[in-house]
């Protein structure tokens, strides 16, 4: 997507190799108008895919699902991290491990919310190491949910999340992909690009 | 808002006096279309009142006030909660106690996303005590952004919040306030509601 891509070079911050900072539009203050402008084409790239729910998870996704949401006319479920070992019997949890943060999160959704064969678009801002969205995929699998796809608006090219989505069989949809950051020049480069 | 408090009375669960359930629409199922029609009424009671940039406290509040930001064209911040006592400079940091969680968090905001003279409209979902809302504020101050009032989808009336802010002579405008909640019938009564 050109005009995420174009705001990723003016706004991102490349703070190391491999961390990109582009907490100015997307995931601290956030351009309200450009999440339409992805939700928009989400809805155009999962068009015609049956759609019955958006799931996301805590906290920096749930901008972008819900403006997702208002294209897509479903509601939208955000699973609640915890760290608490005290789990209730009405939710279904995932273990996931932040590499962002170095530590071990339990991601929750309450069973009421996923109901067996209904159709789910996973979204979420940054796809990484993708266990956020493997933790997820694990929560649908035991809610007997079907996947219908993964829209992410950064994928982090040089890690290894979308390959395993993708090896898996599963339509991930990456609006932009950085294959390389370069913190001495500030170069961010995208999958597809020329490099310069 | 009247179709906000019939989407209480339909789907909420009252499971104490204090404790109103309504996460099936508005805190971890979200009903993008209900915050749409809510966006639209912030829009209309802060009409005329500068808005520079909408505020609001992770997670919950962060789909109702994206979705409202579609309807005033500005950003929206979210502060996010930390319980670590490791704070950068380049933070604003306020202490906020949760009774629903019995702990204190503390809420931070990048000092580059709040400018001096920035008119500030303040989004939640929820008002109880008010400490998320007072710490909020109080980041503002520290800023020396302008606090143009506070919108909140439902105001628990029989807790000090609303009081609180009100006393203080903010612009408070909340779309639903519950004025008690009866456990024994699941009764659910709205200030200035005829009793029945």
């Amino acid at each position: 997507m050109e005009l995420l891509k174009q705001r990723i070079l003016q706004d991102g911050k490349v703070k190391t190799e491999d961390i990109l900072k582009v907490d100015s539009f997307l995931n601290h203050q956030m351009d309200v108008s450009l999440f339409e402008e992805i939700g928009k084409e989400f809805k155009r790239l999962f068009e015609g895919k049956p759609v019955d729910k958006i799931v996301t998870v805590e906290a920096s996704g749930i901008g972008i699902a819900c403006i997702t949401g208002l294209f897509f006319n479903v509601p939208v479920v955000f699973a609640k991290k915890t760290q608490s070992s005290n789990i209730s019997k009405d939710v279904y949890v995932s273990e996931v491990y932040s590499y962002t943060h170095c530590c071990t999160n339990r991601v929750l959704i309450s069973k009421e919310f996923l109901k067996p064969g209904e159709n789910i678009l996973l979204i979420d801002d940054f796809l990484a190491e993708g266990n956020a969205m493997t933790g997820l995929i694990e929560i649908l699998d035991m809610a007997g949910c079907k996947l219908t796809g993964v829209g992410i608006a950064i994928e982090k090219g040089f890690q290894d999340g979308g390959k395993k989505l993708r090896e898996r069989g599963i339509h991930l949809e990456s609006l932009a992909i950085v294959e390389r950051l370069d913190p001495r020049t500030g170069a961010i480069v995208f999958r597809n690009d020329k490099q310069s």
